[in-house]
């Protein structure tokens, strides 16, 4: 498994009248907690475009434990459990207040789509392989 | 069961580079789909929090089967299966395009929260009187 | 000078935790009564794009007298007080509640610009033939 | 003068299908550039409501010059050129792409309103103590 954990501060735009952080939102911060688990491997979702691959959510589940509230600075973590076999790729998400605390918990589940054909690809080679030590046995050794 | 239909039409600003709808703007739809679905029974949301009743979101499920595009006139499907046995209410979403095709699904689960004891509370017995006929053995007879 | 108006209902995600409208939105509801502005003449923002012209925004004006809230049916009114000369079209637009108070004002500058060239171009023939009678001398007769 | 800067990373949430940043979007970037100026000056916008001050926006001015897109860092400038002499304080913006090319200007006012009266007033003492040092004649010397 590979996890990397990005932090977000809640903004003003982001509550609703309820004085939290509208439930909608989330969805922005796990895209802001994948774009930085890709940037953290040497890789960009913006470089995913520009090589032809789009990456369409098409699952979402969410849990909402706890409300984020304006101004914390909160930190989601980003995890990917399973080496994708074929066009689909799994994120777990989960985000913590500043003491920690668990707010909510999100799995996502993303397409690799060929921007040329209109299908289904694979995950770009470049980087399977930056992936690839996260998930050998050797790795935990 | 009791079911209501919206329709909404998709702004630009909803829409991302992908020139598709954003995917966590469903959950706006969805919004929309359930503040007229209670409006359509002679109640508000807006009345709910001002009797004292907010209802948070706990928990929601979406699959994105086909994008939303700018300029669409689509169709929020909102429907109540089961009358709440207590604090919590299940809606489940469909989207449709002017084609009549689903773009998406989703399962949205709230509570009824009291603003003043911050607990739990029930579903308002005015709300519950007005959805009760279309719940009762006879309604489908 | 020719005017539409338009309505949209609050959402909740459009409020912030000070129980109003988050003052971003409104560049949204000025999109919205732009877009059926366009429309209400027999023309769309969407063919206008599909005939390779794109509006981007180069200049916003907006005047904040009065808070919208939660579930307000706005009316969105949108003005153009002068036929584009060339590249440049100048929206002017008035926010009111149910009530018919004046929430906002805005004045939006928008380019007509060629996605082909990448550059400034004219407004199409189409919509300004529609928009001329609006603007001759004998039409206010 | 008191200037502080901010750096936000573009969300693909932020894009719209001309590939850029939605217009309406630059209104969050400037909450964050100010929202971090306060907090640079040992206060924070979230402390200014929990003593009862709220900043409502009662006018925008927006220029954009060039456009910011996906997955750029973007810096948000935020300027204060006058000290208030009253009720309203006016900020300057200034959006700065990773080339420094100038994208947009903003000027942003905003009211000090007391959450107890519903009036009008003025900025918080505290505030105005750390912001002095900065618009003295000596400040400069």
């Amino acid at each position: 498994m590979y996890e990397y954990d990005t932090t977000v501060r809640v903004r003003y735009a982001e509550t609703d009248q309820m004085n939290i952080v509208y439930y909608g939102n989330y969805a922005q911060y796990f895209e802001v907690g994948r774009a930085e688990w890709i940037r953290s491997l040497g890789f960009t979702y913006k470089k995913m475009e520009e090589i032809g691959i789009r990456m369409p959510v098409v699952k979402m589940e969410v849990k909402f434990l706890r409300p984020a509230q304006y101004d914390e600075l909160i930190t989601i973590k980003t995890l990917l459990k399973e080496l994708p076999a074929a066009h689909e790729i799994i994120f777990h998400h989960e985000v913590y207040n500043e003491k920690n605390k668990l707010l909510t918990t999100g799995k996502v589940t993303l397409y690799f789509m060929s921007v040329a054909t209109g299908k289904r690809t694979d995950m770009p080679e470049d980087l399977k392989l930056s992936l690839t030590p996260f998930f050998t046995a050797n790795h935990s050794s």
